[in-house]
């Protein structure tokens, strides 16, 4: 992936909301260069902004064929279905694209390249499939080796999926880099992969060796940063996630974390039909649960707030954000809306603190 | 694997003490009659029982054929090397197996039937290679369904690894058993699955999915059983496998906790050369932090704490287990030693207040 400059088809057929589509959505606001067109028949005629506010002017289109017409050489699959399977109405659609010779590049559990009909087809036409949640092949059992790091590392925590954890760790790096930080973003989901070009799905990671992934990529990170910042998964209080979200806490060691929720949603969000509603509790409780697991192994403090206030007018968004501020007792802000530079702050405060030179 | 009867000879090169050979010391616990020698060429001439302590006077070997020469008709792998290789030194003795015919169970992480050595070897002699640790082809996301289940779920967990969570749920369940509960054990690593015939090797169950493999077997094992006994791994406080303990948590919604520790032990065991000593909390801290994150789903309660007091004096040990049960104010015993009648009969009377019907 790295070192190659793509022009980007993002299928996000019949989902191209701003809530369904997540990576589709990453892409567009993180990496608008690299994408030519976004596919929803359902949609077509529109543009990346009347559908998803980003993305400007980049044209919705009906299929494949569209898309060449705007330039694309590439597929990438901007939706992310719960249980990972391929959709059989996408085969066609990234049949074609193979067909094409484009290479497409998938975060889905189910591996493109391991599809015996998709394989064939892109070894007739040339075509390279990219597995963004392939896991690393070596198995590591993590053993805390990231408590070492002279980095400090920073994780986004938060009280569901889909409330903004990889958004807030992504404008999280690039205040920190305006303050003039050293700042690395370790990816570990696939939106976060396609838009860095680097990092480790750890949720398609065998669950003895999650933990060791991260470790080894937030070791790797450190190298050469003043902060980490580990783009989070999931939620403690999900019961499908919630040993994906430990595994990133144990395997990444952070002394900060930056607790990120979406105003006014009070449910987890399972799957459907699911009998056991779970309320998201209050921030402070949050706070304190995410602090206990991670003293589990290492004591970490909660620095910031991010608030997603999608949907929100800009008085009541700023009204949200004091109020978790004022909740918590630390910098609180939407980073997409207000910026990340509060936050960035935090993070830098509490490495003066940690770094500070004995007399 | 149900449905055969099989002599098993039990591989444990170099490593056939109660601490290492965790597998082939559950199966001589509980499957003695299915085992007819165990392979340690460092150890052979000895017996069982002097090794590990049980299993009697079942024959430690040299090699294969001397195992044949016992009866032996299957090879089970009896050591579970961290991260989950075959190790070269493993690989011949797996291939002569293979050779005669003989079946292979194995729980490696790395599994025997993709190799293409080992099956095309297989292949050859019509043995077949079984790998208990492959997952379920389901991939289900956990939304905790099986807190609507009638049966109480009881979870081992643990103040680390190898402190006994299997061997306490399988005692448990004969216990409950004998006092006329419907018990029903669900095995979750591959030593029980190799006892019970059944199960899911949650560690090896991509992240996202981990909870929902232990979901769904909870939900089986509870339609005709009044009590579910999950077998624990990992620890909390484990760096490496904690993920893996909190997803089993999320997935099986217990109700009620038994807590397992090694007497004496008071640090974690992580990788070899870890550089962050991670200590043992004191038991009432242990039991806060599992009920906890429990209660992130369902509420959950410590009701006895099963001790392992391999090593100490017998008048030592009866105190170590009194000191636990007093700290904790629960039942409290070695459940190999001295029997899991407290923990069941604490157990049921749980599922007496929770079950008691409206008047």
């Amino acid at each position: 992936m790295p070192g190659k400059k793509r022009r980007l088809a993002l299928l996000a057929e019949a989902r191209f909301t701003p809530f369904d589509a997540k990576t589709a959505v990453g892409m567009l606001r993180y990496r608008p260069d690299q994408v030519a067109a976004v596919i929803d028949s359902t949609r077509a005629g529109t543009t990346a902004f009347e559908c998803v506010g980003v993305g400007g002017a980049i044209p919705v289109v009906a299929d494949v064929g569209a898309a060449a017409g705007c330039g694309a050489d590439s597929l990438a699959i901007g939706i992310a279905p719960q249980g990972g399977g391929l959709p059989e109405s996408w085969r066609k659609t990234v049949r074609q694209a193979i067909e094409r010779g484009w290479d497409v590049l998938s975060g889905l559990h189910v591996f493109l390249a391991d599809d015996r009909e998709l394989a064939a087809a892109a070894a007739r036409s040339g075509a390279t499939l990219l597995d963004l949640r392939r896991p690393p092949a070596a198995r590591t059992v993590a053993a805390a080796r990231a408590t070492r790091l002279d980095a400090l590392v920073v994780l986004t925590v938060g009280s569901d999926c889909n409330v903004g954890k990889m958004t807030a760790a992504l404008e999280l790096t690039q205040a920190l880099a305006g303050l003039g930080a050293r700042a690395a973003f370790v990816a570990t989901g696939q939106t976060g992969i396609l838009i860095d070009g680097g990092g480790v799905a750890v949720d398609a990671v065998v669950s003895d060796f999650a933990a060791g992934a991260i470790e080894n990529e937030v070791l790797a990170a450190g190298r050469d940063a003043d902060v980490v910042v580990v783009e989070g998964q999931g939620a403690l209080h999900h019961p499908g996630y919630s040993g994906v979200t430990l595994s990133l806490l144990a395997g990444s060691c952070p002394r900060a974390l930056v607790l990120c929720h979406a105003a006014g949603r009070d449910r987890i969000r399972t799957a459907d039909g699911a009998p056991h509603e779970i309320p998201i509790p209050p921030l402070t409780e949050l706070a304190r649960a995410y602090e206990s697991a991670a003293a589990w192994v290492q004591k970490a403090e909660v620095v910031g707030v991010a608030l997603n206030t999608l949907g929100l007018e800009e008085a009541a968004a700023r009204a949200a954000c004091d109020a978790a501020g004022r909740e918590l007792g630390v910098p609180s802000t939407d980073p997409v809306r207000f910026g990340a530079g509060p936050l960035a702050e935090a993070v830098l405060a509490l490495r003066g603190r940690t770094h500070a030179s004995p007399a």
